[in-house]
């Protein structure tokens, strides 16, 4: 379907649109913003770095505080940023709480009514998000298409970022991730939300989305290509919400390459966070993206 | 007085203090954020960036989305983010317009009934708040002191920026400015901010606080350190409010040097438009630091 542009705002020498569309994954219209870097509006087909939010979160918020506009207007690459869930569906419970249904979707397919049939976010993220991009008929001219897509995301989107690039291998040529919930099925907010979505307490379903558990799963010596950033001061790594040492592990165990995870000493969960390293996780995109 | 911290945050390498103070220019407690580069938190003495914000912004606006810290925490220096006014006071009319009044200071020092004697913004930026700083037992020794003072400014917060700058020779070693209300006696909200803070129909104690009138009186052939950003497609521009023209027709009249004021192509009035910049400007500033 088209993309509706609600305002055009210029960033970094480009520009960055935000967009909405209706969606046939989940039923509604989704929002979504793009910045596209000077080099696309001067004629240049660029990669695309899907970025996933946190919980709570728009995709305004990153665009306004998350500072990945300064390097991707440097390095050439554009940046999608998605909405966290479905919104406006008055689906019961999906109000109820900030860590559970609306802007709080962990970015699968739920299976449990009544989020089935609605909350396709994994649906919405890896195919058909992409493909309208690429095939607008105004937009679509400013990329170089589905070989040139690189994903990363923060918190909730940190789980998204990196569950979704292991689940679809070859989909993405990079992953990175802010303080992701990396093994979901065994904390609090994973609990939660897997149970809600996905049923419980069946864990074989959860391990499909679960990024440790995938990681784990990897052959030895795959090229995985994940830069991971932990704040070393962030409550929810402390209070065991992320568990970056669990996808730690099952790298080492499993024996792949290119993984990186970085603790970052005093840095807090916030945007200040993100916009301080956002450079290093453009330029981790845009190297494996052959620029 | 001494300062409260209220928060301490992780940024680019050097941490954000977010602080409280209890000001005898205002009679009040004042917000304020202060960035600290990594080379402070390293033991060097550091100059200051003072940063005034715009209308109905605090210290956290721009400390979020202004990406002043990147470009600071490269050249060394700190940045500090007052209030846009006092606060709590509970004057009649303070809160019953968004531009004027609480978070509407426009940075002077009033005259007028119920203000006088509280909204005194000029001598809090320029006596009081540096002095504090630098004389502060716990965050002192961060700082080279005041003679590595540079200022800029948003909007109204430009308007300040240039006006204190022009009114206090020597205090500030250069000043720039985004969008900055640049000849506030002729536009509408600084007729309504003067009116109400300074009286009227006195244009001449008006002119004393604008930019524009300070700037025509400057000596041919100063060096006036000045760097201006005004975006094109800035609302508040285009309807007058701004009035950069003056302020560029006052220093060619004048004949000052070092004045630059540049005209961004299709940039608007917000966040997105100061931080495509915030680097510029803070290496204005620092090469006028001597950095």
């Amino acid at each position: 379907m088209a993309f509706t542009t609600k305002a055009t705002i210029r960033s970094f020498g480009g520009k960055l649109v935000k967009l909405s569309h209706a969606s046939t994954s989940t039923g509604t219209d989704m929002a979504v913003n793009v910045f596209l870097p000077p080099q696309a509006l001067a004629g240049a087909k660029v990669p695309v770095l899907l970025y996933l939010s946190g919980l709570t979160c728009t995709p305004d918020n990153c665009s306004e505080k998350g500072f990945f506009q300064h390097a991707a207007a440097r390095r050439g690459l554009a940046i999608v940023y998605p909405d966290t869930s479905p919104r406006g569906l008055n689906l019961p419970g999906e109000r109820d709480a900030w860590d559970f249904g609306e802007a709080a979707s962990f970015y699968l397919d739920a299976t449990q009514p009544p989020f089935a049939g609605k909350y396709n976010m994994e649906s919405y993220l890896t195919r058909e998000l992409p493909a309208a991009l690429f095939a607008d008929a105004e937009f679509g001219a400013f990329f170089a298409g589905p070989d040139a897509l690189a994903i990363t995301g923060h918190s909730m989107g940190g789980h998204g970022a990196l569950s979704l690039y292991l689940k679809h291998p070859g989909l993405f040529r990079s992953v990175s991730a802010f303080a992701p919930i990396a093994n979901p099925s065994r904390c609090p907010w994973g609990e939660k939300a897997f149970a809600g979505y996905l049923g419980g307490p069946d864990r074989e379903a959860w391990k499909q989305h679960d990024s440790t558990e995938l990681l784990s799963r990897c052959a030895k010596g795959t090229d995985v290509r994940m830069l991971v950033d932990v704040g070393t001061a962030d409550n929810f790594y402390k209070q065991g919400q992320l568990l970056p040492e669990s996808l730690e592990k099952a790298a080492k165990d499993a024996g792949v390459e290119g993984f990186e995870l970085r603790y970052q000493d005093g840095y807090d969960h916030s945007y200040y966070f993100m916009a301080s390293f956002a450079d290093d996780h453009v330029n981790h995109a845009a190297k494996h993206l052959g620029l």
